[in-house]
């Protein structure tokens, strides 16, 4: 039996899908997964709004506005599981539950807001793409 | 009746939640729902996987692996409708589908990478935090 050294061995796990990084390109790799909570509309809200420090629920609920609270919840859940936020329960009257980015959530950060501005500087080229699309098929094209 | 500067105009209907660019903290804004669409995770495989040139059908299928035909036509379609992509069809037996990104959909490949990074590179951080977290609610807490 041949001892390999751990960076040969990470190499090798590497080339069989295991490596230390994730593979978007491998379908059993969590990866993918993951991108599509990232990506996820509110959780680039919340991850926005937490950048500027913590906040309590009802904070974020009414910065992000015709948010569902149920939404918001397993959007919030989704992740503190993700180890992108902590929640911070107060005995107070009426309880009291602040929501932190993590140092990780902190990573998040930078490549949201370049994804988001992204978003926020072509939504009209996009719209009147859609707008061209529709017209094409309403023409029975 | 006072005709305004197209400047001043554009600037009042920004006011008016019709800015020039999108805002993603106005729910009213089509910004939030594009969001959600270029996050999608067979979007950002399209993207980069076009990065390199045109594909076809077939082709972006199998280097994505384990999605199901009826998804990644939707996907296509939706992504050609927000002009990311254009769509060719060449009468051949058996016939041919090309996709390409557009001019919009390069714009695009720069933040889908770095988003696309950071997934792959944080991946095991974040499966530790969901493992730790599970962990916590089994635990009856």
């Amino acid at each position: 039996m041949v001892t390999m050294a751990p960076r040969m061995l990470d190499r090798l796990r590497g080339k069989r899908g295991q490596a230390a990084e994730g593979d978007l390109f491998n379908p059993d790799c969590p990866t993918r997964l993951v991108l599509d909570q990232i990506g996820d509309k509110w959780t680039v809200l919340v991850v926005l709004l937490l950048s500027d420090g913590t906040m309590r629920f009802s904070e974020l609920r009414a910065r992000i506005g015709s948010v569902a609270p149920k939404v918001l919840t397993q959007t919030l859940r989704r992740m503190e599981r993700n180890g992108l936020i902590t929640r911070e329960v107060f005995a107070e009257v009426p309880p009291r539950v602040d929501y932190t980015l993590t140092e990780l959530g902190h990573s998040l950060i930078d490549p949201i807001a370049i994804i988001s501005d992204w978003a926020e500087t072509h939504i009209h080229r996009i719209v009147t793409a859609q707008r061209s699309y529709d017209a094409t098929q309403d023409g029975g094209a």
